[in-house]
């Protein structure tokens, strides 16, 4: 039936849902009424267009400035760098860091054709001009992690800035989004500065 | 943020995902072009609304007869009756049955207040035209199974209609939806009569 094929492999497309899985699901949402659909797809498609990016930082957000970049609570001197969006709620549920983050939107990874052009690093550039003091790198720590600190750590040099990068506790090959928050707290306590 | 909460809740709703599978779902749809989600709404919305179940049997369709239903190859002369559609498509897989279904849409179960009432069994009897020699059992084999299993021989008695159960080869308290095709042929060949 190819109407249930098509309903499967939607969710079959979704990240870590296997073929069967993929078919629980079709089957339990033909089973849903009309209103239950209708208000399952709206949500998604309402979120989809009202969530966007933080003009300044890259996090995700319902309106062009994001909520941590708006709190006047937030510490403005400190820059933490990270690969994506997850990495952000993992650091703000460690409730260990109160400073502003940075949303690269990837690392330097050649060997999959990302370079400097794909991430967001012009806008980490220009939120440079002064009022920052300290700018911790927490990228995942891999080679391609590393890769990113070695480019940023250059850019950074000679602008008066201290840079950082979290310390160990992190497994590596390990991934920040699934680290317990008492190891993340504890590799941010234990940053080391590289410059 | 509440869009994104809930984005994730829709997917937390989906039977077998997590709320951190689910996290990372919304941050993939987040990801998508508007395109791309449009495409996949609209194919959500077309095979909920294009598979309904077939006037006969029960199973899913996208005709008002579906077409296992509809073939003229199949044995008229033998009815599986088993709880869901997913049952119909187990059976299907192991290539050993090429009689007609009856999904009940469940199994009779007084604990969670299913009652036969619930149970597509209406249509069972009306199928039972003379045309009909057998019928198989294939409930999961469990309380509720031989609940039903023991109804149904009931009002199948005295109607001239041998009556059949499948064979062990399903473990107790096991299912037919997660069975290997080759048990589930064995089920099917040693069924033994009930009446
Ligand atoms: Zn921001
Ligand atoms: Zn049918």
């Amino acid at each position: 039936m190819k109407k249930l094929d098509d309903l499967i492999d939607v969710f079959a497309k979704l990240p870590g849902i296997g073929r069967k899985s993929a078919q629980r699901i079709a089957f339990d949402i033909l089973e849903k009424s009309e209103n239950e659909i209708d208000e399952m797809l709206n949500t998604i498609k309402t979120s989809h267009f009202g969530i966007k990016h933080c003009k300044i930082c890259g996090n995700l957000s319902e309106n062009d400035i994001c909520e941590i970049c708006s709190d006047d609570k937030r510490d403005k001197n400190v820059i933490c760098v990270v690969e994506g969006v997850r990495d952000v709620i993992a650091f703000e549920k460690s409730d260990t860091y109160f400073g502003l983050y940075h949303v690269l939107g990837g690392k330097i990874d050649p060997l999959n054709g990302i370079t400097t052009e794909d991430l967001n690093l012009k806008n980490l550039i220009n939120r440079l001009d002064g009022s920052v003091k300290e700018v911790i790198l927490a990228l995942n720590p891999d080679l391609e992690g590393e890769t990113t600190n070695l480019y940023l750590t250059k850019i950074l040099k000679g602008k008066n800035i201290k840079v950082s990068k979290i310390a160990s506790g992190i497994p590596i090959g390990g991934n920040i989004e699934y680290t317990d928050i008492l190891t993340l707290g504890k590799s941010l306590e234990g940053r080391i500065d590289i410059e």
